[in-house]
């Protein structure tokens, strides 16, 4: 079966957005035994919309689009699809009726922009839109089945979840063959991961590896396809490879269920019921968000001191004025003295610190952008130690601290977890 | 001119990375005045990516392939290429050398997997990475000039900054001829937004709208094509068009230059010498991570306290545990007493505050997921309100109680600035 994703809007090729929508259906559709070939985004513009329409509707079984469903003017999917289609638009009772009492919920009256979002081609079905207002639909052009989708991405999730999925399942008797298995990799550049796992085809000639770097993380998978007749020992197999790629990567992989740092910190203070405190300089709230964007959290995070001024760092973290004065900010001493003292102030079995130069100024010879001094402190230790990074950029500079701090911690976990 | 965009990659297909290479060259092309047509996207094949440019080379005039230069074996586009291009692959000596040198700076040794890289079509011109290993190209197929660059976004970025777009500019003779204005809104639904606009086009038939939701903000742009004639009336006309529209949006636009609510905020801040301290609970650090985000930061932004827990409310925040006890963590006097705790342990002008219930779980009757309770505080003021967003997702609730709480301080900033 051939899947094509089609992906129409201005925003997308003037750049203004970053198409999220494809990448989330990609997956949704290999979650269930579909591979999209080809990704086409264009503007909003009829003719071309229509034309990609053409071409797709004789090469592909099935067709994603989305965008170009809304209320405002540059909205045109629907004239595109039914001048491809050779259909007409009317207006969909069914849909109207939906939108109503979507917005009747919401204590808002219909507008005659929202009517607009009902006209749909005559031969399509409805798709409910349980979290917006334009309705989505589906219609056959040719040899291809189209899903016409909103482009808001908590509309378009939602309307696959609950409407399309439930289409392609009946409509293609589908079912899953595909196993994968995900380890997530920090601390070695893509070029060394591939090398240290270059002997894996010949290994394990039925399965593929897939790399995927999304900085300072390398996603490295194990895909296994077409296993349908024996899943059993597909499983056991992948297993196999699975313990062997973890043998390569030189204790560099840092969950084996593809999760994330903060997901795996959170899984080991959970399971040793133990606390935790953060005092972030450089790194300005990051690590705090990472750690809180984890479901549950607050069962074992108290407290995180953001202090970005020296004041702050003295008074509310008690590092000694002492050591600011004769150190500096950025200093290994400065950075211990902010993990106790935030370990102390919120009574915390552990904290972890981070002070540095983020950039893109503040840097110095001594003290360059890219330099951070991580602390870690618990009942019965505490240490600090210097990295130092070679980016100018901000924001990677802030992203790099905060996942090797939490990578201190959670080396630290593991190894208390194994220490009897 | 046509421009097209080739995207190669299984992860993209997968649904396992979101291709924001495309985006960063669709806005960096417009910026010179090219405007993308069109951007595909296919796997790591090299049957697909060559018929792909087979069938872009009789398309367009310029097409930019990022991804599958790497040194692993699923990097397969300089193959592709030479199929294409009916090339051979030979070992290039200029960029085997630029890889050398980019290794021996860091003190790395070139690995076999590196040296690969370094096989480009025959007829192809090296271009610099300036970011990494992975050398990109140049080559001219039928009418159109392709340039393959690398699919790691920091070294695709300065490849297209500091070699690509050198070569466009000489080769093209290219001149922008396009004005764009940006206004971002926080506080209204895009149907709203557009039924708003809508006398848009009839009051200024020469410019168009453009809308990016990207939530909860939405980016109105005003864009005027074809201003080559006479810039200046242009200027004149956009800016006219740019206040009708902030007229229109009832109060809605955060910034009139397009810019996020953190920046605005930032140089309000700045502009009146004022510092800021935060408290937060259920945005878990977001607000100060978007604060500190923009460079700068350091000079107005103090210190933010992030309590997950009641003690760490009560202990540094010096939220009165009696409020706790009668009203509990998330209520409007717990909020206004965290924002007056935080301002005064930070000795800071301002204060923000939030507490609130972000979900998935956690919610009640009272206080269900998606209410969150805002303070504020001053030298001679100090309030919280209450609000409810109709959100179940944690990533969204944090996001919309982060805006809404920067918003607040934006607009009493705003207030400060007109009062003399």
């Amino acid at each position: 079966m051939i899947a094509h994703i089609l992906s129409t809007g201005d925003e997308v090729l003037l750049g203004d957005i970053v198409d999220t929508n494809s990448a989330f259906l990609c997956k949704a559709l290999r979650e269930i035994g579909i591979q999209v070939k080809k990704i086409t985004a264009v503007g909003d513009d009829v003719d071309a919309i229509s034309s990609v329409i053409d071409d797709i509707s004789l090469q592909a079984d099935i067709c994603l689009v989305t965008g170009g469903l809304g209320p405002t003017r540059d909205d045109l999917t629907g004239f595109a699809c039914s001048k491809a289609a050779k259909d007409r638009l009317e207006l969909n009772m069914t849909a109207l009726e939906s939108m109503r009492s979507y917005f009747k919920k919401r204590g808002f009256q219909l507008t005659r922009e929202n009517e607009k979002q009902a006209l749909l081609p005559s031969t399509s079905t409805m798709l409910i839109n349980h979290n917006g207002t334009a309705p989505g639909f589906y219609i056959k052009i040719n040899k291809c089945l189209f899903f016409f989708i909103p482009g808001v991405p908590s509309e378009m999730e939602l309307m696959f979840k609950k409407e399309i999925k439930k289409v392609l399942l009946y409509e293609f008797k589908l079912f899953n063959d595909i196993l994968i298995e995900r380890l997530t990799v920090f601390g070695l550049p893509e070029s060394r991961v591939g090398s240290l796992l270059k002997e894996f085809e010949t290994k394990f000639p039925k399965m593929r590896l897939g790399f995927r770097a999304d900085f300072p993380v390398i996603e490295v998978k194990i895909i296994f396809s077409n296993i349908f007749k024996d899943k059993e020992k597909a499983r056991s197999d992948i297993a196999k490879a699975k313990q062997w790629v973890i043998l390569q990567l030189e204790n560099k992989v840092v969950s084996e269920q593809g999760m994330t740092i903060a997901q795996e910190v959170g899984d080991l203070l959970t399971k040793q019921c133990k606390t935790l405190a953060i005092a972030e300089s450089c790194t300005g709230g990051l690590i705090s968000n990472m750690v809180t964007d984890v479901a549950g959290s607050s069962n074992y995070f108290l407290f995180s001191g953001i202090t970005y001024s020296n004041d702050a760092k003295i008074n509310i973290l008690k590092v000694q004025k002492k050591t600011i004065v004769e150190y500096g900010a950025v200093h290994e001493q400065t950075a211990l003295e902010m993990a106790q003292g935030v370990r102390h102030i919120a009574d915390a079995d552990f904290a972890i610190s981070t002070t540095g130069v983020a950039g893109p100024g503040g840097g110095t010879k001594e003290k360059p952008v890219g330099m951070v001094c991580i602390g870690i402190a618990g009942s019965k230790f505490s240490t600090a130690k210097t990295y130092r990074f070679s980016f100018d950029d901000r924001a990677m500079n802030k992203k790099i601290f905060a996942m090797m701090a939490l990578e201190l911690l959670r080396r630290h976990l593991v190894l208390m977890a194994k220490t009897p």
